[in-house]
């Protein structure tokens, strides 16, 4: 690779995910017949890789596979892998991005290694204790609510959650753009005197920052799209989110249950089936992609294991947007302009 | 009220919820008509009382009236209303509880105060802590899985989460009539080492007691079916309660959208709003009623605001049940079974 000021160089996790290498291999492809100019790279086994690439003839530069001789699997512990993989695609992905070889990772693989990854190997932005990690849920008027943290960090304090609606402000302005984005901080009741230890302190940091601060709001705020953006502790949104994502498995059961019972049932259920599909489409993680890690010093980007070649895709894409918004530059300013408190 | 040993004394607040007199008085002269043995008392304003059974000539012997002259309102706020209102239901109702003059409290009424009223006056069970509040959610296999804390307590300690495990594992066995339940403990992951600071530590209290614990399990596994039982921390189950509530009119909101495209998309709209009501009728708050304050020296159900008549009688019902089943003497005892570690 070599410097590039004005381009972002990015690296594709080629072993991690599911379907490997061929989905990152696929969306790589598919990211720079969109964009011929992206400065994209594949890291993982060349064999393997150039192997797909002789079998579906697909356009792409073999010199720009970056060899690593290890895998970090969905099994391995996050730490310890980190620590004995050295020669993995997560871990050398990282350190080049450390040593500003290259400016974004993008990996679909071990959830835990890539968060640790980035976090221990790039480095935080300075003045951010914890990175995080947001989920964008649709909401009742159209728009997107998204929540910090999901699950980047757990027994947050209250000054990382003023750090998460600062980096949350930061991105819906440059990355949604959203003007002067809300923020609400989740608990268990909207007043004031609702909450816990942690809540309570971080309501008053929140309030006395320059964040669009709105107050507290509950769990049913969300979907209801009361505010652009919601804070909270990663346990609490890890928890909620997995909450939600199930509800969609558990509605897609009970419609296939009703359909077994009876022919005029089955018809119905089809038709059920068609009207949620198009009602909640916004609700598909294919077409969002990956979310960012936030809060680390380089781009960083984790897809779900499952990810298609259009997921990978879009996380290239999003890697290149954030890198030419300069978004961890105004991250870094960013906290000093809201968090002066 | 006359001392009565063998029969449950039960006081229904007249004054909580939406609908006052009327829907405490229909739901106690429906529960009634169920069990006629049944030994209910309203407490409230009996003018009010007496005029609305005068008005839809209910068959109610006013003498069981209990007169207060204060209400406490949804917009009271809990610790202020039960120190200030001291002539209002909520806090005469626990009062004659905790003097053995009834045995237990049934109220629609604002649930902050309903809480503290309990607790702070009718007092803890001994073994316990803190008080808890279960939700029953519907399940993928058709059963109930039923999540303690929901918004009782906040900042709950590990021994607290073991304490919700013992109390949800009699209910279960006592009231929904499961042998030995499963009790999970609500995590961001499946295994051991997958948390934060409190779960941790209540991971380990949980595996060295007496209780059926099958370990962590995540938001996913609740609907999942995957244990009868969750225990978590009041403000997490609070957060995850509304929000799955609030999916259901996200839901509703979403196809209502739909239907305004066009004829054929209203037909599809109405088939759907149908299979829905159909596959998820487990999820009507009605028929399932109040649920109880576990921990309290006392039997202290909470309704929904808006409570409809049968609500109200499938609160009276349980609380009758659960004196019949001597729950307050098991779960006593079930301290000391389930939780000598």
């Amino acid at each position: 690779m070599s410097p590039n000021e004005t381009k972002c160089r990015i690296i594709i996790d080629a072993m991690g995910g599911d379907y490997i290498p061929q989905n990152p291999l696929l969306g790589a492809v598919d990211a720079l017949k969109e964009n011929p100019s992206l400065d994209i790279y594949l890291i993982g086994d060349e064999k393997k890789i150039a192997a797909v690439q002789k079998e579906k003839n697909l356009e792409f530069d073999l010199s720009r596979i970056i060899h690593t001789s290890e895998v970090i699997d969905m099994h391995d512990s996050p730490t310890n892998a980190i620590k004995k993989k050295k020669d993995s695609s997560i871990v050398k992905g990282a350190t080049l991005v450390r040593e500003k070889k290259a400016d974004a990772f993008v990996s679909a693989g071990n959830t835990g290694a890539m968060m640790a990854a980035s976090t221990l190997i790039m480095g935080r932005i300075k003045g951010f204790g914890r990175p995080t990690i947001g989920a964008q849920f649709p909401t009742n008027n159209n728009k997107v609510c998204t929540v910090y943290d999901v699950g980047a960090s757990v027994d947050s304090k209250p000054m990382h959650l003023l750090e998460y609606a600062i980096m949350g402000t930061i991105y819906a302005q440059e990355m949604d753009g959203i003007k002067n984005p809300t923020v609400g901080l989740l608990s268990v009741g909207e007043e004031e005197t609702k909450g816990n230890s942690v809540t309570f302190e971080a309501h008053e940091m929140l309030k006395q920052s320059k964040i669009n601060f709105i107050g507290n709001v509950e769990g049913r705020d969300i979907l209801a799209g009361k505010t652009d953006i919601v804070v909270c502790d990663g346990f609490v949104g890890n928890i909620m989110l997995k909450f939600g994502e199930s509800f969609i498995s558990f509605m897609k059961g009970r419609i296939k249950n009703y359909a077994t019972k009876g022919f005029t049932n089955k018809i119905k259920a089809l038709i059920t089936k068609g009207v949620l599909k198009d009602s909640l489409s916004d609700m598909d993680y294919q077409s969002h992609g990956g979310v960012p890690l936030l809060g680390v010093n380089g781009i960083s980007i984790i897809g779900h294991g499952s990810s298609s070649p259009l997921a990978i895709k879009n996380m290239i894409l999003k890697a290149n947007e954030m890198f030419e918004k300069k978004l961890l530059t105004k991250l870094e300013e960013g906290k000093k302009i809201y968090g002066n408190i």
